[in-house]
Protein backbone atom coordinates (compact mmCIF):
# COMPACT_ATOMS: atom_id res chain seq x y z
CA UNK A 1 0.00 0.00 0.00
CA UNK A 2 1.28 3.68 -0.73
CA UNK A 3 2.28 5.59 1.68
CA UNK A 4 -0.46 8.44 2.78
CA UNK A 5 -0.09 11.33 0.37
CA UNK A 6 1.85 14.25 1.45
CA UNK A 7 -0.10 17.36 1.38
CA UNK A 8 1.83 20.00 -0.05
CA UNK A 9 1.05 23.58 -0.06
CA UNK A 10 3.91 25.25 -1.60
CA UNK A 11 5.38 25.59 -5.01
CA UNK A 12 7.90 23.23 -6.11
CA UNK A 13 10.24 25.49 -8.30
CA UNK A 14 10.09 23.36 -11.61
CA UNK A 15 12.95 21.22 -12.66
CA UNK A 16 14.35 19.50 -16.24
CA UNK A 17 10.43 17.54 -15.76
CA UNK A 18 6.45 19.26 -15.14
CA UNK A 19 5.31 19.44 -11.88
CA UNK A 20 1.67 18.16 -11.21
CA UNK A 21 0.03 19.56 -8.06
CA UNK A 22 -3.02 17.10 -7.43
CA UNK A 23 -5.11 16.08 -4.85
CA UNK A 24 -5.30 12.10 -4.75
CA UNK A 25 -9.06 11.92 -4.79
CA UNK A 26 -10.03 15.31 -6.66
CA UNK A 27 -12.06 14.27 -9.47
CA UNK A 28 -10.56 17.25 -11.46
CA UNK A 29 -6.94 16.15 -10.96
CA UNK A 30 -8.04 12.43 -11.68
CA UNK A 31 -9.06 13.95 -14.83
CA UNK A 32 -6.18 15.09 -15.89
CA UNK A 33 -4.13 12.22 -14.35
CA UNK A 34 -5.77 9.90 -16.91
CA UNK A 35 -5.43 12.63 -19.68
CA UNK A 36 -1.85 12.36 -18.61
CA UNK A 37 -1.46 8.85 -18.47
CA UNK A 38 -2.96 8.08 -21.97
CA UNK A 39 -0.59 10.60 -23.35
CA UNK A 40 1.76 8.88 -21.57
CA UNK A 41 3.29 12.10 -20.47
CA UNK A 42 5.42 11.79 -17.28
CA UNK A 43 5.91 15.20 -14.31
CA UNK A 44 6.58 15.14 -10.94
CA UNK A 45 3.30 14.86 -8.47
CA UNK A 46 2.77 16.60 -5.98
CA UNK A 47 0.15 15.99 -3.27
CA UNK A 48 -1.47 19.32 -2.90
CA UNK A 49 -4.56 19.88 -0.15
CA UNK A 50 -7.77 21.23 -2.56
CA UNK A 51 -8.18 23.78 0.11
CA UNK A 52 -4.53 25.15 -0.15
CA UNK A 53 -4.48 29.15 0.04
CA UNK A 54 -0.66 28.86 0.66
CA UNK A 55 0.62 33.02 -1.01
CA UNK A 56 2.98 31.21 -3.03
CA UNK A 57 0.38 28.94 -4.78
CA UNK A 58 -2.15 31.78 -4.93
CA UNK A 59 0.46 33.28 -6.67
CA UNK A 60 0.85 31.23 -9.33
CA UNK A 61 -2.76 29.85 -9.46
CA UNK A 62 -4.64 33.16 -8.06
CA UNK A 63 -7.75 30.78 -8.39
CA UNK A 64 -6.57 28.05 -6.87
CA UNK A 65 -7.90 25.60 -8.67
CA UNK A 66 -6.64 22.14 -8.63
CA UNK A 67 -5.10 20.55 -10.80
CA UNK A 68 -2.07 22.49 -11.55
CA UNK A 69 1.21 22.24 -14.19
CA UNK A 70 3.97 23.83 -13.98
CA UNK A 71 5.97 23.46 -17.15
CA UNK A 72 9.88 22.71 -17.03
CA UNK A 73 10.07 26.87 -18.66
CA UNK A 74 7.82 28.20 -16.11
CA UNK A 75 4.52 28.41 -17.74
CA UNK A 76 1.79 27.16 -15.25
CA UNK A 77 -1.94 26.10 -16.27
CA UNK A 78 -4.79 25.14 -13.45
CA UNK A 79 -7.90 23.92 -13.89
CA UNK A 80 -9.31 20.91 -15.37
CA UNK A 81 -10.60 22.41 -18.64
CA UNK A 82 -7.76 24.50 -19.17
CA UNK A 83 -5.38 21.79 -18.70
CA UNK A 84 -7.51 19.58 -21.50
CA UNK A 85 -7.21 22.22 -24.34
CA UNK A 86 -3.67 22.97 -23.05
CA UNK A 87 -2.26 19.22 -23.05
CA UNK A 88 -4.17 18.51 -26.26
CA UNK A 89 -2.79 22.12 -27.91
CA UNK A 90 0.61 20.90 -26.72
CA UNK A 91 0.91 16.93 -26.53
CA UNK A 92 -2.44 16.02 -28.30
CA UNK A 93 -1.66 15.50 -31.56
CA UNK A 94 1.17 12.79 -31.05
CA UNK A 95 -2.22 10.26 -30.77
CA UNK A 96 -2.90 10.75 -34.19
CA UNK A 97 -6.68 9.11 -35.00
CA UNK A 98 -6.35 8.46 -31.09
CA UNK A 99 -6.50 12.19 -30.44
CA UNK A 100 -8.45 12.78 -27.36
CA UNK A 101 -10.35 16.18 -28.90
CA UNK A 102 -10.88 15.65 -31.85
CA UNK A 103 -10.34 17.31 -34.95
CA UNK A 104 -13.93 18.26 -36.02
CA UNK A 105 -16.03 21.55 -34.74
CA UNK A 106 -18.92 20.01 -33.89
CA UNK A 107 -17.40 16.76 -32.53
CA UNK A 108 -15.42 18.80 -30.11
CA UNK A 109 -18.43 20.50 -29.82
CA UNK A 110 -20.09 17.38 -27.94
CA UNK A 111 -16.83 16.64 -26.70
CA UNK A 112 -16.32 19.58 -24.39
CA UNK A 113 -20.11 19.65 -23.65
CA UNK A 114 -19.79 16.47 -21.79
CA UNK A 115 -17.14 17.41 -20.30
CA UNK A 116 -18.77 20.34 -18.40
CA UNK A 117 -21.53 18.42 -17.84
CA UNK A 118 -18.95 16.02 -15.34
CA UNK A 119 -16.45 18.66 -14.28
CA UNK A 120 -19.61 21.19 -13.56
CA UNK A 121 -22.53 19.15 -13.15
CA UNK A 122 -21.80 15.54 -11.71
CA UNK A 123 -18.94 17.60 -9.78
CA UNK A 124 -22.13 19.56 -7.87
CA UNK A 125 -24.82 17.21 -7.78
CA UNK A 126 -22.93 14.02 -6.53
CA UNK A 127 -18.85 13.87 -6.57
CA UNK A 128 -18.73 17.13 -4.51
CA UNK A 129 -20.91 16.17 -2.25
CA UNK A 130 -19.67 12.93 -1.54
CA UNK A 131 -16.01 14.07 -1.43
CA UNK A 132 -17.00 16.59 1.35
CA UNK A 133 -19.23 14.56 3.72
CA UNK A 134 -17.47 11.43 3.15
CA UNK A 135 -13.89 12.32 3.13
CA UNK A 136 -12.51 16.45 2.88
CA UNK A 137 -14.73 17.39 6.34
CA UNK A 138 -12.71 14.17 7.95
CA UNK A 139 -9.53 15.32 6.19
CA UNK A 140 -9.77 19.00 6.15
CA UNK A 141 -11.85 20.39 9.07
CA UNK A 142 -10.38 23.83 8.69
CA UNK A 143 -11.94 24.40 6.02
CA UNK A 144 -15.86 23.22 7.17
CA UNK A 145 -15.44 25.59 10.28
CA UNK A 146 -18.33 24.24 12.57
CA UNK A 147 -19.83 22.00 9.46
CA UNK A 148 -21.11 18.60 10.95
CA UNK A 149 -21.95 16.11 8.82
CA UNK A 150 -24.49 16.25 6.50
CA UNK A 151 -26.67 13.15 5.73
CA UNK A 152 -29.18 15.34 3.19
CA UNK A 153 -25.77 16.03 0.91
CA UNK A 154 -25.29 12.13 0.30
CA UNK A 155 -28.86 11.40 0.20
CA UNK A 156 -29.13 14.03 -2.74
CA UNK A 157 -26.02 12.61 -4.03
CA UNK A 158 -26.96 9.05 -4.29
CA UNK A 159 -30.63 9.98 -5.67
CA UNK A 160 -28.60 12.26 -8.79
CA UNK A 161 -25.73 9.42 -9.31
CA UNK A 162 -28.88 7.23 -10.96
CA UNK A 163 -29.81 9.99 -13.75
CA UNK A 164 -26.33 10.35 -14.41
CA UNK A 165 -25.82 6.66 -14.58
CA UNK A 166 -28.68 6.53 -17.05
CA UNK A 167 -27.63 9.14 -19.23
CA UNK A 168 -23.96 7.33 -19.60
CA UNK A 169 -26.14 4.65 -20.50
CA UNK A 170 -28.44 6.59 -22.96
CA UNK A 171 -25.16 8.10 -24.56
CA UNK A 172 -23.20 4.44 -24.48
CA UNK A 173 -26.26 3.02 -26.36
CA UNK A 174 -25.74 5.09 -29.74
CA UNK A 175 -22.15 5.32 -29.55
CA UNK A 176 -19.10 2.85 -28.49
CA UNK A 177 -18.24 6.01 -26.16
CA UNK A 178 -19.54 8.60 -24.78
CA UNK A 179 -18.71 11.21 -26.93
CA UNK A 180 -18.79 9.41 -30.05
CA UNK A 181 -17.02 6.23 -32.17
CA UNK A 182 -13.68 6.83 -29.76
CA UNK A 183 -12.60 7.46 -26.34
CA UNK A 184 -12.04 10.91 -25.80
CA UNK A 185 -11.96 13.55 -22.74
CA UNK A 186 -15.45 12.57 -22.48
CA UNK A 187 -15.00 9.32 -21.17
CA UNK A 188 -11.69 10.08 -18.85
CA UNK A 189 -13.63 12.93 -17.17
CA UNK A 190 -16.86 10.89 -16.38
CA UNK A 191 -14.79 7.95 -15.36
CA UNK A 192 -12.64 10.38 -13.25
CA UNK A 193 -15.78 11.41 -11.39
CA UNK A 194 -17.45 8.35 -10.93
CA UNK A 195 -13.95 6.50 -9.38
CA UNK A 196 -14.25 9.03 -6.89
CA UNK A 197 -17.80 7.70 -5.64
CA UNK A 198 -16.43 4.59 -6.20
CA UNK A 199 -14.20 4.70 -3.55
CA UNK A 200 -16.54 4.89 -1.05
CA UNK A 201 -18.54 1.80 -2.86
CA UNK A 202 -21.43 4.72 -3.91
CA UNK A 203 -21.85 3.83 -7.41
CA UNK A 204 -25.03 1.63 -7.61
CA UNK A 205 -23.45 -0.56 -10.63
CA UNK A 206 -25.78 -3.54 -10.14
CA UNK A 207 -28.39 -0.72 -10.98
CA UNK A 208 -27.46 -0.25 -14.67
CA UNK A 209 -25.06 -2.40 -16.83
CA UNK A 210 -24.56 -0.59 -19.69
CA UNK A 211 -23.18 2.39 -17.44
CA UNK A 212 -21.24 -0.84 -15.74
CA UNK A 213 -19.70 -2.42 -18.89
CA UNK A 214 -18.68 1.30 -20.02
CA UNK A 215 -17.11 2.00 -17.06
CA UNK A 216 -15.31 -1.21 -17.04
CA UNK A 217 -13.48 -0.58 -20.25
CA UNK A 218 -12.67 2.85 -19.06
CA UNK A 219 -11.33 1.80 -15.76
CA UNK A 220 -8.88 -1.21 -17.85
CA UNK A 221 -7.24 1.05 -19.29
CA UNK A 222 -3.61 1.36 -17.83
CA UNK A 223 -3.95 5.18 -17.34
CA UNK A 224 -6.54 3.97 -14.30
CA UNK A 225 -3.67 1.94 -12.30
CA UNK A 226 -2.24 4.63 -10.39
CA UNK A 227 -5.85 5.84 -9.61
CA UNK A 228 -6.30 2.36 -8.12
CA UNK A 229 -3.49 2.64 -6.06
CA UNK A 230 -4.86 5.82 -4.29
CA UNK A 231 -5.16 5.44 -0.87
CA UNK A 232 -6.44 8.07 1.72
CA UNK A 233 -5.51 8.24 5.14
CA UNK A 234 -7.71 6.07 7.41
CA UNK A 235 -10.62 6.23 5.20
CA UNK A 236 -9.88 2.83 2.79
CA UNK A 237 -12.06 1.95 -0.49
CA UNK A 238 -14.77 -0.46 -1.21
CA UNK A 239 -13.38 -3.64 -1.26
CA UNK A 240 -14.24 -3.79 -4.76
CA UNK A 241 -12.85 -0.80 -5.83
CA UNK A 242 -9.71 -2.09 -7.85
CA UNK A 243 -11.13 -4.90 -9.08
CA UNK A 244 -11.48 -5.03 -12.47
CA UNK A 245 -14.43 -7.35 -12.64
CA UNK A 246 -16.22 -5.95 -10.04
CA UNK B 1 -36.55 52.67 -26.85
CA UNK B 2 -36.80 48.75 -27.89
CA UNK B 3 -39.51 46.66 -27.17
CA UNK B 4 -39.94 44.13 -23.83
CA UNK B 5 -38.03 41.01 -24.88
CA UNK B 6 -40.25 38.13 -25.82
CA UNK B 7 -39.42 35.87 -23.42
CA UNK B 8 -39.69 32.56 -25.63
CA UNK B 9 -39.11 28.92 -24.41
CA UNK B 10 -39.70 26.92 -27.63
CA UNK B 11 -37.24 25.59 -30.11
CA UNK B 12 -36.41 27.99 -33.49
CA UNK B 13 -35.85 25.54 -35.88
CA UNK B 14 -32.81 27.46 -37.94
CA UNK B 15 -33.80 28.89 -41.02
CA UNK B 16 -30.71 30.27 -43.51
CA UNK B 17 -29.15 32.29 -39.96
CA UNK B 18 -27.80 30.85 -36.87
CA UNK B 19 -30.24 31.19 -34.21
CA UNK B 20 -29.27 32.69 -30.85
CA UNK B 21 -31.21 31.99 -27.86
CA UNK B 22 -30.18 34.43 -25.13
CA UNK B 23 -31.49 36.52 -22.13
CA UNK B 24 -31.02 40.45 -22.60
CA UNK B 25 -29.07 40.39 -19.09
CA UNK B 26 -27.56 37.03 -18.42
CA UNK B 27 -23.88 37.68 -18.47
CA UNK B 28 -23.04 34.55 -20.02
CA UNK B 29 -25.15 35.91 -23.14
CA UNK B 30 -24.01 39.10 -23.22
CA UNK B 31 -20.08 38.05 -23.68
CA UNK B 32 -21.47 35.40 -26.49
CA UNK B 33 -23.11 38.79 -28.04
CA UNK B 34 -20.18 40.76 -28.14
CA UNK B 35 -18.11 38.04 -29.46
CA UNK B 36 -20.38 37.71 -32.08
CA UNK B 37 -20.56 41.60 -32.64
CA UNK B 38 -16.66 41.23 -32.67
CA UNK B 39 -17.06 38.94 -35.62
CA UNK B 40 -19.72 40.85 -37.59
CA UNK B 41 -21.80 37.73 -37.27
CA UNK B 42 -25.35 37.97 -37.86
CA UNK B 43 -27.80 35.35 -36.12
CA UNK B 44 -31.69 35.61 -35.23
CA UNK B 45 -31.65 36.62 -31.80
CA UNK B 46 -34.50 34.88 -29.43
CA UNK B 47 -34.87 36.01 -26.12
CA UNK B 48 -35.12 32.66 -23.82
CA UNK B 49 -35.96 32.89 -20.23
CA UNK B 50 -32.59 31.95 -18.19
CA UNK B 51 -35.19 29.41 -16.27
CA UNK B 52 -36.31 27.69 -19.39
CA UNK B 53 -36.49 23.90 -19.08
CA UNK B 54 -38.88 22.92 -21.49
CA UNK B 55 -38.99 19.59 -23.47
CA UNK B 56 -37.39 21.07 -26.96
CA UNK B 57 -35.35 23.17 -25.35
CA UNK B 58 -33.83 20.72 -22.80
CA UNK B 59 -33.69 18.14 -25.94
CA UNK B 60 -31.09 20.25 -27.82
CA UNK B 61 -29.11 21.26 -24.86
CA UNK B 62 -29.38 19.06 -22.16
CA UNK B 63 -27.64 20.93 -19.00
CA UNK B 64 -30.24 23.97 -20.25
CA UNK B 65 -27.73 26.63 -20.42
CA UNK B 66 -27.51 29.63 -22.12
CA UNK B 67 -26.83 31.26 -24.42
CA UNK B 68 -27.18 28.27 -27.22
CA UNK B 69 -26.46 28.81 -30.68
CA UNK B 70 -28.23 26.45 -33.38
CA UNK B 71 -26.29 26.78 -36.51
CA UNK B 72 -28.54 26.53 -39.95
CA UNK B 73 -27.25 22.84 -40.36
CA UNK B 74 -28.69 21.77 -37.10
CA UNK B 75 -24.95 22.24 -34.95
CA UNK B 76 -26.56 22.78 -31.55
CA UNK B 77 -23.60 24.91 -29.36
CA UNK B 78 -24.63 25.43 -25.60
CA UNK B 79 -22.87 27.97 -22.77
CA UNK B 80 -20.22 30.57 -22.72
CA UNK B 81 -17.39 28.64 -23.05
CA UNK B 82 -18.00 26.01 -25.43
CA UNK B 83 -19.55 28.74 -27.93
CA UNK B 84 -16.34 30.85 -27.10
CA UNK B 85 -13.93 27.59 -28.62
CA UNK B 86 -16.15 27.45 -30.87
CA UNK B 87 -16.46 30.44 -32.58
CA UNK B 88 -12.82 30.80 -32.58
CA UNK B 89 -12.37 27.28 -34.29
CA UNK B 90 -15.22 27.88 -37.34
CA UNK B 91 -15.01 31.80 -37.44
CA UNK B 92 -11.81 33.27 -35.90
CA UNK B 93 -9.39 33.06 -38.10
CA UNK B 94 -10.84 35.80 -40.43
CA UNK B 95 -10.11 38.41 -37.29
CA UNK B 96 -6.06 38.02 -38.54
CA UNK B 97 -4.32 39.51 -35.44
CA UNK B 98 -7.29 40.32 -34.71
CA UNK B 99 -8.33 36.88 -33.39
CA UNK B 100 -10.02 36.81 -30.22
CA UNK B 101 -8.63 33.90 -28.69
CA UNK B 102 -4.05 33.84 -29.49
CA UNK B 103 -2.60 31.48 -31.50
CA UNK B 104 0.18 30.73 -29.11
CA UNK B 105 -0.66 28.08 -26.24
CA UNK B 106 0.80 29.97 -23.65
CA UNK B 107 -1.26 33.51 -24.70
CA UNK B 108 -4.54 30.75 -24.57
CA UNK B 109 -3.79 29.49 -21.50
CA UNK B 110 -3.95 33.16 -19.79
CA UNK B 111 -7.03 33.71 -22.00
CA UNK B 112 -8.59 30.68 -20.66
CA UNK B 113 -7.96 31.41 -17.33
CA UNK B 114 -9.80 35.24 -16.68
CA UNK B 115 -12.39 33.81 -18.96
CA UNK B 116 -13.02 30.69 -16.08
CA UNK B 117 -12.44 33.84 -13.84
CA UNK B 118 -15.38 36.16 -15.11
CA UNK B 119 -17.64 33.35 -16.41
CA UNK B 120 -17.36 31.12 -13.20
CA UNK B 121 -15.49 33.11 -10.05
CA UNK B 122 -16.83 36.49 -11.01
CA UNK B 123 -20.36 35.40 -11.65
CA UNK B 124 -20.48 33.17 -8.28
CA UNK B 125 -19.21 36.23 -6.13
CA UNK B 126 -20.99 39.23 -8.01
CA UNK B 127 -22.97 39.52 -11.43
CA UNK B 128 -25.47 36.39 -10.00
CA UNK B 129 -25.86 37.79 -6.74
CA UNK B 130 -26.98 40.96 -8.41
CA UNK B 131 -29.55 39.70 -11.27
CA UNK B 132 -30.93 37.31 -8.58
CA UNK B 133 -31.82 39.92 -6.02
CA UNK B 134 -32.43 43.02 -8.40
CA UNK B 135 -34.09 41.16 -11.65
CA UNK B 136 -34.58 37.17 -11.70
CA UNK B 137 -36.61 37.40 -8.10
CA UNK B 138 -39.14 40.14 -9.55
CA UNK B 139 -39.01 38.89 -13.48
CA UNK B 140 -38.94 34.81 -12.79
CA UNK B 141 -40.93 34.38 -9.36
CA UNK B 142 -41.69 31.13 -9.99
CA UNK B 143 -37.84 29.84 -10.29
CA UNK B 144 -37.22 31.50 -6.42
CA UNK B 145 -40.36 30.03 -4.79
CA UNK B 146 -40.55 31.59 -1.32
CA UNK B 147 -37.40 33.08 -1.68
CA UNK B 148 -37.35 36.51 -0.06
CA UNK B 149 -34.89 39.60 -1.26
CA UNK B 150 -31.61 38.97 0.30
CA UNK B 151 -29.70 41.62 1.35
CA UNK B 152 -26.88 40.08 2.35
CA UNK B 153 -26.53 38.72 -1.39
CA UNK B 154 -26.32 42.77 -2.13
CA UNK B 155 -23.64 43.29 0.09
CA UNK B 156 -21.62 40.38 -0.80
CA UNK B 157 -21.36 41.36 -4.04
CA UNK B 158 -20.55 44.86 -3.52
CA UNK B 159 -17.85 43.88 -1.48
CA UNK B 160 -16.70 41.12 -3.54
CA UNK B 161 -16.63 43.78 -6.60
CA UNK B 162 -14.13 45.89 -4.80
CA UNK B 163 -11.34 43.05 -5.37
CA UNK B 164 -12.74 42.52 -8.99
CA UNK B 165 -12.34 46.32 -10.04
CA UNK B 166 -8.81 45.70 -8.40
CA UNK B 167 -7.97 42.78 -9.89
CA UNK B 168 -8.72 44.55 -13.50
CA UNK B 169 -6.50 47.25 -12.55
CA UNK B 170 -3.71 45.03 -11.81
CA UNK B 171 -3.70 43.80 -15.16
CA UNK B 172 -4.23 46.49 -17.35
CA UNK B 173 -1.14 48.36 -15.23
CA UNK B 174 0.53 45.69 -16.61
CA UNK B 175 -0.74 45.17 -20.27
CA UNK B 176 -2.72 46.79 -23.10
CA UNK B 177 -6.04 44.68 -22.69
CA UNK B 178 -6.56 42.23 -19.69
CA UNK B 179 -4.35 38.93 -21.31
CA UNK B 180 -2.05 40.65 -22.96
CA UNK B 181 -1.31 43.68 -25.57
CA UNK B 182 -4.40 42.53 -27.68
CA UNK B 183 -8.51 42.64 -27.02
CA UNK B 184 -9.70 39.33 -26.30
CA UNK B 185 -12.08 36.33 -25.48
CA UNK B 186 -11.31 38.04 -21.56
CA UNK B 187 -11.78 41.39 -21.75
CA UNK B 188 -15.17 40.66 -23.01
CA UNK B 189 -16.63 38.43 -20.95
CA UNK B 190 -15.26 40.83 -17.66
CA UNK B 191 -16.76 43.65 -19.79
CA UNK B 192 -19.72 41.27 -20.23
CA UNK B 193 -20.78 40.76 -16.37
CA UNK B 194 -19.63 44.26 -15.31
CA UNK B 195 -22.22 45.71 -17.51
CA UNK B 196 -25.04 42.84 -15.90
CA UNK B 197 -24.18 44.86 -12.54
CA UNK B 198 -23.65 48.49 -14.15
CA UNK B 199 -27.26 48.45 -15.36
CA UNK B 200 -28.24 48.90 -11.52
CA UNK B 201 -25.53 51.16 -11.10
CA UNK B 202 -23.40 48.75 -8.76
CA UNK B 203 -20.22 49.45 -10.19
CA UNK B 204 -17.96 52.19 -7.88
CA UNK B 205 -16.30 52.78 -10.72
CA UNK B 206 -15.07 56.47 -8.78
CA UNK B 207 -13.19 53.97 -6.91
CA UNK B 208 -11.12 52.84 -9.17
CA UNK B 209 -9.37 54.94 -12.68
CA UNK B 210 -7.79 52.33 -14.04
CA UNK B 211 -10.60 49.91 -14.36
CA UNK B 212 -13.56 52.34 -15.43
CA UNK B 213 -10.84 53.30 -17.93
CA UNK B 214 -10.56 50.23 -19.31
CA UNK B 215 -14.35 49.34 -19.05
CA UNK B 216 -14.57 52.91 -21.17
CA UNK B 217 -12.58 51.16 -23.90
CA UNK B 218 -14.75 48.19 -24.19
CA UNK B 219 -17.97 49.70 -24.09
CA UNK B 220 -16.91 52.33 -27.00
CA UNK B 221 -16.77 49.39 -29.41
CA UNK B 222 -19.67 48.93 -31.72
CA UNK B 223 -20.39 45.22 -30.52
CA UNK B 224 -21.16 47.00 -27.14
CA UNK B 225 -24.17 49.04 -28.82
CA UNK B 226 -26.68 46.12 -28.69
CA UNK B 227 -26.10 45.78 -24.88
CA UNK B 228 -26.43 49.45 -24.10
CA UNK B 229 -30.32 49.18 -25.60
CA UNK B 230 -31.55 46.30 -23.78
CA UNK B 231 -34.18 47.68 -21.45
CA UNK B 232 -35.64 45.07 -18.44
CA UNK B 233 -39.77 45.44 -18.22
CA UNK B 234 -40.23 47.70 -15.26
CA UNK B 235 -36.43 47.76 -14.81
CA UNK B 236 -34.87 51.39 -15.92
CA UNK B 237 -31.21 50.53 -15.89
CA UNK B 238 -28.92 53.41 -13.91
CA UNK B 239 -28.74 57.35 -16.00
CA UNK B 240 -24.98 56.78 -16.88
CA UNK B 241 -25.79 52.94 -18.29
CA UNK B 242 -25.27 53.85 -22.09
CA UNK B 243 -23.42 57.15 -21.63
CA UNK B 244 -19.83 56.39 -23.14
CA UNK B 245 -18.11 59.21 -20.98
CA UNK B 246 -19.49 57.96 -17.51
Amino acid sequence: MPPFFQSTCFLNLPGPMPVFHHFALCPHSRFIRLVMGELWMEAEMVETSPFCRARDFLAMNPAGLLPVLVEHDGQVVAGPDILAEYLDETRGLVLGDRRLLPENPGERVEVRRLLHWFNAKFFHEVSELVLNEKAYKRLFPEAFPGDAPNTNAIRAASANIRYHLDYVAHLVARRNWLAGDRLTYADLAAAAHFSVVDYFGDVPWEKNEAAKSWYARVKSRPAFRALLADRLKNILPAPHYTDLDF
